[in-house]
Formats: C-alpha cells, structure tokens, sequence
C-alpha cells in the first residue's frame, strides 16, 4: 500500500508538471512578437517552438507557487529564464559548432552565423524587457547570472585542449555555466513575492547544486546514455577535447594510463569500458548523489510544501523523465 | 567681434566636450571588471579600450547636466550606452565579416568568432548591471532600443542584394539601427531626473532625426570620405552589396543607367563621379539638412542650455571633429 501511495504522488506530481510545461509553451507561443524582419524573427519563432524540458521554467513556478507570487508575474519570469537559455544554447551552438539541438537543426546550421547571432541577442533582449515592472533585484540578479553564464562559457572555452585543469576548476565552471541559472530560477520564485535576497539564497543554493549534480550526469550521459533521449551523438564532447567531468577523473586518477588509452582507442564502447572498469563511473555517480544531497539540505529552511515539492522536482528531473 | 566671439564660445564647447570623452574614458577603464576568464575579459578591455568617438555617452551628460542629474548615474547610464553600442559593434562586425573598427583589427579577426560572440555578450550584460537601481522606465527604454537595433540589424542584413528596397524602408532601418540609440541617449538625461517619459519624448525625436542625417553622412563620407578618419577603406558597403542611401537615390533616380554603370565600373573615383553628375550627392546633403532641421526644431521646447548646447553638439559631430 504505501509503495501504490507514493506511486500515485509522484504521477500526480509528473502531472503537474506536465502541466506546467504545456502551459509555459502556450505562454511562450502567444508571446507578442512581430512578423517583420523575417529576418529576426523567423529564427526567434523557431527556436521558441523547439521542444526544450522547460525544466527552468517549471522551477520558477513551482517555487513561486510555494510562495504566493502572482501567476501572470510568475508566467513572465518563467519565460525570461528561458529565453536567457534558449540565448546562451543559440550562441553556444555557434561556438561549438553543433549542427542538432533537441533533434533538430541547430540555428546557424538552418540558417547562418549572422542569423543566429542576431537571434540570439534579440532572444536576450526579449528576455530583459520581460522583466518590466519587477522589482530591482530581479533585474540585476537575473544579469549577475547571466555575466556568470558568459563566464562560464569563457571557461569551458578556455579549458579545451587544456589538459591541465583540475576538478575544482571545472566545478567552478559548471557552476557558473549551468549551476547559477538554476540557482536564480529557484530564487525568481521567491523574489517575485517579495521576499529577500538574503532569506531567498538557500534556494540559489538548491539551484546550483542541482546543477552541479544535473551537469555532471549530464557529462556521464554523453557516454553511457542513448542518443535518440540526448539529441546528439555520444562522445561529441570528448571528439571536440572538451573538458569533463569524466576525462578529467580519468586524468586525475592515472595520467598516463589515460593518455595511452586516448593515443589508441576513440570508439565509443572503449570509452565506456575504460570508464567502468577504472571506477570513473562509480566515483562520479557518488558526486551526483553528493550535490543532490547538497541541494536537498539546502531546502532545510524552506516551507514544507517548497521542500516537499524541489525535492520531487529533483528526483524527476536527474531521472531525465521530460 | 561677433565672429570671434562665435568661435570662442564654440571652442570652449568644443573643449567642455572633449573633456567629457576623456572623464568618459577613465571612467570605462576604471570599470570593476574581472581579470578571470582571459578567454572572456582580455577581449573586453580590448574593446573598451578602443578609439570611439564617444559621442553617444556624450550625448547623455550633456542632456543630464541641463536637468542636473546626478553626476554618479549619469556616469554609469552613458558608460551603459556606449558598452550597448560596442556590443553591437562587435557583433556587426562578425556578420559583416569587417577586419577593422576605429584603425585596430575587430575582435573577430584578432582573436576569433566564438570569442567576439561571447565577449559582445558579456558587453551587453554589463550595460545592463551599470542600470541596476535606474528608475524602471531606464531599463524598459533601454532594452525597447535595444530590440529596435536587433530589428534595424535584421533589415540591413535582409536588404543586402536586395535591389527593390526604397528610401522609405532605408529611413526605416536607419531609424532602428543608428537613429533609436542617439534617441535613447538624449532621454536618458532628463529621465534619470526624473522627466516623464511623455515630456522626455521631444529629446529622442531630437536624437533620432540626428541619427538619421549622421547615417545618410556616413552613406556619402564612406564614398567621399577619406580612409584613414573613417578607419575603413572606402566603398566598401557597396562591394558587400548594402543598400546605402546613394545606391537607393540613384536607382530611383535612373534604374537603368545604375545598373549600366554599376556593370562596367567599380573603381572609387568612377562612383565619385557618377554621384556627383546625377545630383545624387547634392540630393543627399539636402536630405542632411533637412533631417538636422527637423533635430532642432524638436528642441523648441527644451530648457535653453539645453537647446544651446545640443545645437552646438549637432554642429559638432556632423562636422565630425571628434
């Protein structure tokens, strides 16, 4: 009996959320954009229209949920958050030369460079004039994050074909890249209602664990997960000599037996055998459970319907259910 | 005596704005700006550093010191507008494929794409942190011309081999791209004093028709200019295929003698000649006047030191002094 019960919350949670997210895409839809330039805007539609988890979004209303905020203001915020993403994904792809995203083509790859340079600063722009009328620590812990996420991305720029960097390095690096972007939709939530941004940072704390936690699946993944659910072929990382999680460890752990390995070998299956049997998967899985703990402590403080809520909202997101 | 004293009082304007641009300059290179990630703030310095002409941020302490506005925000609001330009300008300058900006190498092709994409991000971000306590209507102005760039980008990419465009969808684009941020700059004074947005409108008609004669200039300098004060070789936008004004007046004027022309001619001087004989060039530096006009007659109803000193300012940067 107890097994059925939490069963059944969970799937009514999962509801919820499902809920949420086919309302966040309504909203996104409806958004007053013009038609012209097509030149502007036929990419900001496409890439609105892309099927992304809207996981950030789905956190700034669970949180704001919890604490009251006005649905229409909530709804707003959820969107800047995404559009902040859907920005950063635009220009990233360009960095990293990435041709898919969520299965479809990406922007410069449909289209060109300029085009998606365009698009991504006007999705950017889109995303500040949708804070209008909050209040003033929004918009500037929304741009704190955003200057975070141009660093971040600095980083793991700067990093490639750096053999030299350490995990602490990197952690700092996801952190700021994806960590403090889920910390302020955490945060939105409970600044939308008007509470401080002292009494608001254990949720910023959540976020970035949860983001800890979520990007170095998301490194693991890259290896040992399916390329239909990842939307990318497995490896891509490794092929373009970025930095992760897993090659670091790999280093960390034996420097020289990883480097005759990488001198021999660059199929996929030996990747995932040299990162089995050397304990990297294991010792990584063991970091994941350590950042959603961090994240999960992190909610001590919050109401009981908040914490009871982030911590499905964990659960369902690292079992990469959306 | 009247001559003299006419020269003297423009001097000491002349002098009282070059003073401007220099505290303008120690103020951007004194901006708290990390040294981590190199990747990202190397070229940010870089930018920052460069030889603009500094008339937009200009523009706003000349505004803001007729309505007394504080010191410190009219400061960090015209840093704000010219780190909002610059980002532009980078970005541009990829999509444009340009290789030098104000006499040094664009970020592009000193270092890389991937690298003046992501520091025009953080350039952006900036200006909006330098915003951060700014009345709401400050951030909401700020990013409507933001977007309104975007769009005047959009156009100016989507005219390009595109032979029908007319001198009304070019004043359009124009309006977007060069005309809404001077717009923007001269309401910025009087809104940090807290001037409605209604009684601050006449100042952006005042920097918008501004923008419009310094565009349709810069049309006709880049073809009788000279190189090394415009800091690019000349007729380069029409080898790239841009619509500028004298492309547009002279097809309307005789489609088919420009397209004979630009069949069997390509060399500067034979455009020189060509825009001078069919009275493009004489038409163009009435459509100069008549939109500097239309810039000092929307400051009729301007405090007088303000009227003054904007005059002046006009006078100034079409003479392109600085």
């Amino acid at each position: 009996m107890a097994i059925l019960k939490i069963r059944l919350i969970i799937s009514s949670f999962e509801k919820h959320v499902s809920f949420l997210k086919s309302d966040i895409e309504k909203s996104l839809n409806k958004l007053p954009i013009d038609n012209k330039p097509k030149y502007l805007y036929d990419p900001i539609r496409y890439i609105i229209n892309g099927k992304g988890k809207r996981l950030r979004p789905i956190l700034v209303h669970l949180v704001g949920h919890s604490y009251s905020a006005d649905p229409e203001d909530m709804m707003k915020a959820s969107m800047a958050v995404e559009l902040l993403h859907n920005f950063t994904l635009v220009h990233d792809d360009i960095m990293d030369n990435d041709s898919f995203r969520h299965g479809k083509p990406t922007v410069h790859k449909k289209w060109d460079e300029p085009t998606a340079i365009l698009s991504g600063d006007a999705l950017f722009v889109l995303s500040q004039l949708l804070l209008t009328g909050f209040p003033e620590i929004i918009h500037q812990r929304f741009n704190e994050v955003s200057l975070n996420i141009c660093e971040g991305q600095g980083m793991d720029k700067e990093f490639e074909n750096d053999t030299s960097i350490s995990m602490g390095q990197y952690l700092i690096m996801i952190g700021k890249k994806t960590g403090a972007l889920l910390g302020l939709c955490a945060q939105l939530g409970a600044l939308l209602s008007g509470l401080k941004k002292e009494d608001a940072h254990f949720l910023f704390e959540y976020g970035l664990n949860l983001g800890l936690a979520f990007q170095i699946q998301d490194d693991l993944l890259e290896i040992f997960g399916d390329e239909s659910s990842m939307g990318k072929s497995l490896g891509s990382d490794i092929s373009k000599n970025k930095q992760t999680a897993l090659t670091i460890l790999a280093r960390d752990d034996n420097a020289k037996r990883w480097a005759s390995f990488t001198d021999n070998y660059s199929k996929i299956s030996d990747y995932q055998t040299y990162f089995d049997k050397n304990g990297i998967r294991y010792k990584l899985e063991e970091s994941i459970e350590h950042y959603i703990n961090k994240a999960n402590s992190a909610l001590n403080s919050a109401p009981k319907s908040n914490k009871d809520h982030l911590q499905k909202f964990t659960t369902l997101i690292l079992k990469r259910k959306f």
